[in-house]
């Protein structure tokens, strides 16, 4: 039987730019007290940007929590207040300078509900008009076109290894 | 380009159970110091397990970061210096009973690369034996078997919403 966790007590640990860490004390049914390590996250927007060509733009960026430079789809956090499709378009423009005629969510995901609170809604974005991006400061990438059958590929081949990336594209073949 | 960012100090902010978190300074070619907050995990496995009916094994579990039931595949957290297929035999005996006579990795991916190193082993479990699941003290879920056909509906409806288990049942269904 799935049981609920009743919150007794919460601990704030830290407060940041991106993330904010809290420890809270649960009951669960007899089986008294647990605690519950939580990583807070204001959300994010991924786009799975199609050209007319049928290829998708990717961009690669080093990341930081993994010391490694992968593949991704354009991406960025909400940011307060901010309606996912807005962040959507705005993060497809900052980064990759494209405009998109046509903008569907296609999925929304946890990337890790065992720890944090991330939402990840997925954009499907056609009928592009390329333009100047505009990155943020501390922002560095370089963006390439993709056919769809290629990414997939490198899903299988363990090229991509974002979760946003794999879903998008995953998804994004089936509709396409 | 992409710039690779080298770390100038490193402040530990928390040590967990499950997560540990420290802000990192980082050096940014030319664009001067940032702050990079950082959320170490373990690193964890998901099991996609296919039963002679081709139906896959899906949990319902609580969690508490997001206060909800999800719908997810088998999965747990790897032990100190335990390999990952080891690591997938002994979460999928303990969380369902099964055992498997064909385990493969199918993908290894970062959950969120922007803030956390966590990383996830998906197998592909075939050949089922069914025996007595053992829970962790802090664990309660109901076990279901669904049809790959329905699961993968499920995704496209967005009731399942876990990354692990999206991207497990898309690649699992490509290759059953």
């Amino acid at each position: 039987m799935v049981v609920e966790e009743k919150t007794i007590s919460s601990d704030r640990i830290y407060t940041g730019k991106v993330i904010s860490v809290k420890v809270d004390t649960v009951e669960v049914e007899n089986k008294g007290y647990q605690k519950r390590e939580i990583v807070e996250h204001c959300g994010a927007v991924g786009i799975v940007a199609i050209n007319e060509k049928n290829e998708v733009i990717l961009i690669k960026q080093f990341r930081k929590p993994i010391e490694k430079v992968i593949w991704e789809i354009p991406a960025g956090k909400l940011e307060p207040g901010e309606n996912p499709k807005e962040c959507a378009i705005r993060e497809l423009k900052e980064e990759t300078g494209y405009e998109a005629q046509n903008l569907r969510l296609i999925h929304k995901f946890y990337t890790s509900a065992g720890f944090s609170n991330q939402k990840i809604y997925i954009y499907l974005a056609t009928g592009l008009k390329p333009g100047e991006n505009k990155l943020d400061d501390d922002e560095s990438l370089e963006m390439y076109s993709i056919s769809l059958e290629e990414a997939h590929s490198m899903i299988a081949k363990n090229e991509i290894e974002d979760a946003k990336t794999a879903i998008g594209i995953l998804l994004a073949k089936e509709l396409i």
